[in-house]
């Protein structure tokens, strides 16, 4: 009979990779592993649209044999990963947690999900979404609802919350999500794990079911920030199938920074990010300033007097984009979405080209907003989430999750969400960091120092 | 008595700017023509909002001053120009035809505009436009019309037709356009004149009254096609102000072709360009056809299966941004639209955000259609426009003057609209050769073999 290796459960890709590459481990086994995890905590969390387990044992075979041959292709090579299930996968259903697209199988790869299985990979299936990364309550209502491992009365935090979910567990050593308006930073979030949205263009989005092309984001979630840009190397890249995407090479990581933070500077937004934060947050947050100061960065009080404008402007630009997807299915096929959704996409088909491009407008206004916020100071620091994860029925308060996080959806900015404490209830709680324009090497550098320093990221839920 | 030099009136800007430089003659002796030009015909043409005579003589004066002392700055220096009402001047109001507009007066030049008074230019007065470049009649309902140098009943064709007429009239030697469905190549086709819409993102937009942005193209309009590549030499260039410009060197012009077109492959598209064409435009356009052949070049048919979306989405496009833009005014002093214009953009407040949206994914389609027609040819061949200049109150053939211009609008590919005959009734008819972005030098090249082997461009309006 297998039994679980727990040593293996909550490795990081990073202390993993050294393993699998000196063959003290091989892939087979790690794969093995990771199935065992899923058929032990899967029952209670619903992560899973579909598992992939013959693929993934062929998959670390192959990786085994490879590796044995001296063909070892780098820190992914071996690693069971998911993929949100917005992500095309050849051969592999692909639902968007709905029910349109319930049987739909794509015939080819995603470009992330191409540059993953090329790095090594193994991929253990497709997780949970809201439906159509759109939903507004909690998981799909045709693949049913994906529980928080920390606690299973509350939300993973979308929409990539089945990878969240996955990845906090035990399962995933990284997973895929999608990032519109915070959904790899939200579920980071209230699953206590890294997730690091890009800048726009740093990862192409070619075969991912998009929500709003022009604030929709590739990127990973892992159990560290080492892990996030090992991933971000793989996943980035010029994609000519991506018009958005540009040609830059991988962003790689400033470790530098991992001994001290001195001659660092972080911006504390002074309006907006902390005003209406609840208490148990910004409790970990303000302990997570204290030690960044402790660790010799400065902290700056940053203005940006346009905040205002992102609200408005996520949400007319995710309507119109996210309607002129829908609309077809919308007109042919209304009653297959979940109540709120179609609500959604209803309403949406009554916004003007005129509010929409208003929109667009604004956005230029916010972007030199934070640039110049940007100007004088490495990255700006705030919660990832105002607060933790709710419950499935606290409906009002999960709408308000995202607030922190859409601001640089609509700028474009890297922003990465990172453990920074748990709440009294034992919920855990992320700060953020935003940074400039195709400088994750610094954000993932400077969160990578805090991470370094503390022990948060090692503290798993008991499942 | 100051009288008129016929000489110097119809020169070109290569042709006057050997003797300027050589100090055969002075600027200040072509500014005063030019000036005596504008009293002669100008009344009758009505192509002028704002005549900067006082400017022009001081610009004149500081020309020949710098040229005498050795700082000459090349084939613009001292060479008297136009703009198009809708360009930024700094201290020199900018009507854009409106009432809207008519006191404003910006504080900062467009960057055209700095452009080109750095290369030298000598600034004669802001021309004519249709109201806020979006009237559909003739042009402005505050400033009235203005007229064709061919047939004083005609129209000068829109919305450059301010610039058309004193380019063609032999007032200015150069003048600027802009161009979102066809207003640069329009009107050089009806007065009988070459108009380049550049590639977009070649030329900045910054300081020029916007219609559509994602349409809006700037671009010279001049007698020649030499004179066209220099003038968009000067006027090109990457602008931090404009975040769509390139950086690229100026395109230049490929002078090889002038002896053959040998090895230079034309396509013709089968469909839609010839479709309605009338009678005496492709009379010319095929004499024009078979003068390629004779000099060298191979005309090949290719297919543009994708070209009924240009219309759909030109219009979708363009009324979403022109609303965005106008928006405020029309709430606040609609009175104060042409009463086409206003019916235009209140109907306009009705476009669905998913309307543009489906526009702006066919126009993604049309790219890649033409793109794949370009691949075996060297530029495209069609005739400018459908008709040549219709009289004023000619409503319904006056729409149809777009129908081949705004398709490379939607693409962003170079255009150029070069004279190629008259019609029986000695109107001016032109063709346009559509090339492959920024591949300016070729298009231009292929245009300038052409006019060197004809003499359409050294005929001129008896006025």
């Amino acid at each position: 009979m297998r039994t679980l290796n727990h040593e293996l459960t909550y490795a990081t890709i990073h202390e993993l990779s050294d393993r699998i590459r000196s063959r003290e481990i091989s892939p087979v086994e790690v794969a093995e592993q990771a199935i065992l995890r899923i058929e032990e905590v899967n029952p209670a969390l619903n992560a899973f649209v579909t598992v992939t387990a013959e693929l993934a044992m062929k998959q670390a075979r192959q990786a085994e044999e490879d590796i044995a041959q001296g063909r070892y292709k780098g820190a992914l090579h071996g690693i069971p990963i998911v993929h949100k299930d917005l992500y095309y996968t050849k051969g592999i259903r692909t639902t968007a947690s709905s029910k349109i697209l319930k049987d739909f199988v794509p015939d080819y790869d995603s470009t992330a999900v191409a540059k993953l299985a090329e790095a090594g990979t193994v991929l253990l299936g497709k997780v949970q979404t809201h439906e159509f990364a759109s939903g507004t309550t909690t998981n799909s209502p045709h693949f049913g609802a994906c529980s928080n491992p920390w606690n299973l009365a509350r939300v993973p935090g979308g929409s990539s919350g089945g990878t969240g979910a996955a990845v906090a567990a035990g399962i995933a050593y990284m997973g895929t999500g999608s990032d519109t308006g915070g959904s790899i930073r939200i579920p980071a979030a209230c699953c206590g794990v890294v997730g690091m949205k890009p800048t726009y263009g740093r990862v192409s989005r070619y075969g991912i079911v998009p929500m709003g092309w022009t604030l929709d984001h590739a990127g990973p979630l892992t159990r560290s920030v080492m892990d996030a840009a090992l991933s971000l190397d793989a996943m980035s890249g010029y994609d000519p199938k991506d018009e958005s995407t540009v040609d830059l090479p991988p962003p790689g990581i400033k470790t530098e920074y991992s001994d001290s933070l001195k001659g660092v500077r972080i911006g504390l937004p002074t309006s907006y990010y902390f005003d209406n934060v609840e208490a148990d947050v910004l409790a970990a947050v303000e302990a997570a300033i204290a030690k960044f100061k402790e660790l010799g960065a400065e902290i700056v009080a940053v203005d940006l007097a346009k905040i205002g404008y992102a609200r408005t402007a996520a949400s007319a630009i995710l309507l119109g984009e996210l309607v002129a997807y829908h609309e077809p299915w919308l007109n042919s096929r209304p009653e297959d979405y979940g109540a709120d959704v179609r609500m959604m996409l209803e309403s949406g088909k009554q916004l003007t080209a005129s509010s929409y491009l208003q929109a667009q407008r604004a956005r230029h206004v916010l972007v030199q907003d934070f640039l110049d916020a940007l100007s004088g100071v490495d990255v700006l620091l705030t919660p990832a989430t105002p607060l933790t994860a709710p419950s499935a029925d606290d409906f009002a308060r999960t709408l308000r999750l995202a607030e922190y996080t859409m601001p640089t959806n609509v700028t474009g900015l890297p922003s990465l969400s990172m453990p920074c404490g748990f709440s009294p209830e034992g919920m855990p709680v992320n700060l953020q960091l935003i940074g400039r324009p195709f400088e994750e090497a610094t954000v993932l550098g400077i969160g990578y120092a805090y991470e370094q320093n503390t022990d948060w990221h090692k503290r798993h839920p008991e499942l």
